[in-house]
């Protein structure tokens, strides 16, 4: 059999270290009698390399601790919650225990998770992050998946949300509604999850006869700024007058919430006037607003079970490599489709 | 040194089992050479007496594994999430690791957690609930504390939070602006969390010159029902009559904000003409609500982190019993105060 190219080997790792595999893997395993010294230089390497022990490396020892780590960089947990909740759901029908590690936005802390996990020599780790901007992959001698957040290393595996298939599916409602002059309200301007929806909306409506109104408007993640977006958008506008569009898509529900309330304040009325959409499905704004939101739910829970399902599989040998997207769902409510 | 009366100790299990106490902490600790059915009737002994090692009994064994069980049944995570992280914060500064087990509400999905948790021999276990509801407690043969859920029996160690110091912390508050007649709305009537912040809410004006006025008005946990509740308030009231009180103190953050936006659409002041108070301290609503929401913060992550605490000293051998009462802390906003 042979790797594939790229593929660091535990050859590879022991010719660094300038010793036999079977010390590899004793040092990485933490068995047998070797000296401190050996160890460190084994890892070293190792940790130089990149290198992932594959079947037949771990095969040569005979421990597995049926433990996987969930490092997560989030402290809000709103996004990386249901990543972890669906990763721990796949893992423990694996009979595989999940140690949680928060590291908060902080270096240290993760540095100090890492270290920690890989002294537990858990079989391998789901990073989650708090955003989907790449972020700067760990090195560790077990395998990783990267959840939510892709890793900037484009060779490690990563699942991710496919905000263009979510993107485009409101732009098909939309339009096959009979919506054509949309706007579009972003969260932070330097973030893929505003940029990339903005991209995939307009692309999306210009296949199927609709028009992007205006710039795309970009602030902050808030419902004050959806309130002030409406305001942007509507300009001086004036109960009665013709409108500057007939829908909006938002790329939040705290957003597109703030948007209704603002819509409604200024007599514009939620759908008849204008279509309001968000991004999301967050029941407690989703659920909450006036009139409830017709949104895109990014499926998390089965973003994080099958970044577990992948580990898994990595972890039994079979490992994979490169952005996997995770598909999304339109949810339907009164925002668009007025009260059935 | 004498045990204080009601602990139970290894001699105890050792009696009950009719082995000797190093035979009971061989078979508690997975260690030695024992016969499958000892190690049975020693577990069996040690589950019916609700056994929890002492120092004694620990030391006799080799064997820590510096890793804590936490036992969430809460999906949505909204409560537990806090205490879970703030729990987690307390572990990893003492070097513990933490194993993440969400049971879903799902009683068979929590009894093979437990049962994992006590194969894996984690040192003690945390365990969290979605409510303030007393829960039925666990059984397992290593210290357990229950935190924000308190455990159905009184000598397990649970701390929760403190409604009773929050309620009256707001009772204070709207007295001390002079307001004097409260109205006072809950989520459902069948929970604590409804139930004792009215009945504490009442006595604390009482003893301010305050009055509550009419019933307590119990519905659900939305903002649908906040805005209901605002209705049932102020009856068949327009703008400009006198208002039949001048505040409205609600149990959750979500019931005061659809309050407010009521009260808005019906031309009330807030907090000119009624001030409103929430509770929990949930940003995306507090920050959210027009105005800004006064609200108590339960302080969720101190509590978990305090639960870590006894936890840890109940696994040096210190343990402790009874309820302790976590302090909530009052958030001064807009929608008591105004804009300062």
């Amino acid at each position: 059999m042979t790797d594939a190219p790229g593929v660091v080997r535990i050859t590879d790792v022991a010719a660094l270290a300038g010793v036999s595999p079977s010390t590899v893997s004793k040092a990485l395993n933490d068995t047998g009698s070797l000296r401190p010294a050996t160890r460190a230089k084994v890892r070293e390497a190792a940790e130089r390399l990149g290198f992932v022990p594959d079947a037949t490396a771990r095969s040569l020892s005979a421990r597995r601790s049926f433990t996987v780590g969930l490092l997560s960089t989030d402290s809000a947990g709103r996004f990386s919650l249901p990543v972890v909740l669906g990763a721990e759901n796949a893992l423990v029908g694996g009979q595989i225990s999940a140690l949680l590690a928060t590291a908060r936005h902080d270096a240290v802390r993760e540095q100090h998770h890492v270290r920690s996990l890989v002294a537990r020599r858990v079989d391998g780790i789901i990073v989650t992050g708090r955003t989907t901007e790449p972020r700067r992959p760990i090195r560790v001698p077990m395998p990783v998946v990267y959840a939510f957040a892709p890793s900037q290393d484009p060779q490690d595996a990563s699942v991710v949300p496919d905000d263009d298939a979510g993107m485009t599916a409101v732009a098909e409602h939309l339009t096959s509604l009979g919506r054509r002059r949309v706007a579009y309200v972003g969260g932070r301007g330097d973030q893929a999850a505003s940029t990339q929806r903005h991209d995939s909306l307009r692309t999306a409506l210009r296949g199927h006869d609709g028009t992007l109104v205006g710039d795309p408007l970009y602030g902050e993640w808030s419902e004050r700024w959806g309130r002030l977006a409406v305001d942007l958008v509507l300009g001086d506008h004036r109960a009665g007058d013709p409108l500057p569009v007939d829908a909006i898509a938002f790329a939040s529900d705290q957003l597109a919430r703030g948007g209704c309330d603002r819509l409604r304040d200024r007599g514009v009325r939620v759908p008849e006037d204008v279509a309001v959409t968000g991004y999301d499905d967050w029941d407690v704004m989703t659920l909450a607003s006036r009139p409830p939101l017709t949104t895109v739910d990014p499926q998390l829970e089965r973003l994080g079970q099958r970044s577990a399902e992948l580990l898994l599989a990595a972890i039994d040998g079979r490992p994979s490599s490169g952005v996997e997207l995770s598909p999304p769902r339109l949810v339907v409510r009164a925002s668009t489709m007025g009260d059935a």
